[in-house]
């Protein structure tokens, strides 16, 4: 299980001035400290971006290379923005990501197939609302395959995303229980090794206590993680999940254990 | 899931000496500590007994309840020490536990038939050795659930307890997963929901750092939990370890979420 940092984001106003100002000094500090703190991969989340959108996402992915050659997600529903950053980037960067909807069929998919690279696929209805049964929830999960298929990608370029759902939604701890369960089908739904991403910070999304929204993810993480999810996406800089997202490295890894891989 | 503490262990000094001097102070003490700390079920694990079996299981059982009325596991190879804890409880006790060994099939497991309680049963072969792979794993259950019946049990009375494996032995991590997958297969296995409980403190038995342990607990209980773990055996003391234990209960419930479950 690859962590993948979510904390480039354009909702953290560290990020959004860097942005405005295009400033590389803090959006550098933050990629260095989330490297440090364990990440694997970096998500790039800008935002919008109504205007400037090439020209901010080109500066985004190249302060962010300044510093390190991890992974990058590109985490923009902007399409000519994602092609900047694409064309940035130096090695083939993740599109995050597409979704049933009509405009991101149209738009973002075929550029996954042009830059030949992996594109995360959202489980999600094409109005981007949440599916309402695990059942609904399989449903879309072939349609994204289809989508991804007839957009000429290879099965390996495909990452589903089945969407974790805010604990405090009414529906949101059988949800969350499904997913854990769509996860483990999702091989023998579409006949090969699937690959998965799963965003940890929006199971705790909205009021709550900080310390117990930590525990319920370090509670939630190794579900995913048992049930074979391949990224983890989460906040890089909450140690306490982060030390339990490498013990479950340890638990459903191929290495003979040690406790050198934990803590 | 059910957090049985594992702490009123002979193995513990304190409670050793409690025993042999037949003082409840330092028994009761600890008591009152494990249900503070969250213990929904107590295990009395007395030691071999050679010598007043009966006498001193007993007395524990009478001092634990002189405290609680929480559920008791009365753990010990001893069958007359175990006859005695059965008669001296004043709720239904379960017995910890029978295996495929000949003894245990002859003087344990024929207990739970009279007394009418449930017992554990564990997956070890005969020999009391660990089997090999997952498959062994899975016939051992099938030989422990003809077992029970044909000692006159119906299926509620039993409980599996799949023994988990010091992460440090050489095959260690890789039966600890499988016993996830086990947990999960048991019910399609046997054909009703079978009852499950599992001992978590033998995870990381051996040498070790203390804090790294507890992460490692913290990692591979939410695992056992979303596979449908029923009871957890634990260290109740390992205050980490509850507070994830304790959001696994609220991410496998039924009941609407509210932060008010966790920590």
């Amino acid at each position: 299980m690859i962590l993948v940092a979510d904390n480039l984001h354009a909702i953290n106003p560290v990020v959004a001035e860097a942005v405005n100002a295009l400033d590389p000094g803090p959006i550098i500090n933050i990629v260095r400290r989330c490297v440090a703190a364990g990440a694997r991969a970096l998500d790039i989340n800008s935002g919008p971006l109504p205007k400037h959108s090439r020209r901010i996402f080109s500066f985004l992915v190249e302060t962010v290379q300044s510093v390190t050659d991890l992974p990058l997600l590109l985490d923009t529903t902007n399409p000519e923005a994602l092609e900047a950053g694409l064309s940035a980037a130096k090695n083939r960067a993740i599109i995050n990501g597409f979704s049933l909807e009509p405009a991101k069929l149209d738009h973002i998919l075929p550029l996954a197939k042009t830059y030949a690279t992996s594109i995360i696929g959202y489980l999600l209805r094409p109005d981007s609302s949440v599916p309402a049964t695990k059942g609904e929830c399989l449903e879309v999960a072939v349609s994204v395959y289809e989508a991804a298929r007839a957009a000429g990608l290879e099965n390996e370029q495909l990452i589903i995303d089945p969407i974790i759902t805010p604990v405090l939604w009414e529906n949101g701890i059988q949800r969350n229980r499904d997913i854990v369960e769509v996860l483990r089908m999702l091989p023998d739904l579409l006949g090969y090794r699937v690959k998965t991403i799963a965003g940890i910070s929006n199971l705790t999304t909205g009021q709550g206590n900080k310390t117990k929204k930590r525990i319920l993810e370090s509670a939630y993480l190794p579900m995913l993680a048992s049930a074979g999810l391949d990224m983890a996406m989460l906040d890089i800089f909450h140690t306490e999940t982060v030390q339990v997202a490498k013990a479950c490295q340890a638990i459903m890894g191929e290495k003979v254990f040690t406790w050198a891989e934990i803590g």
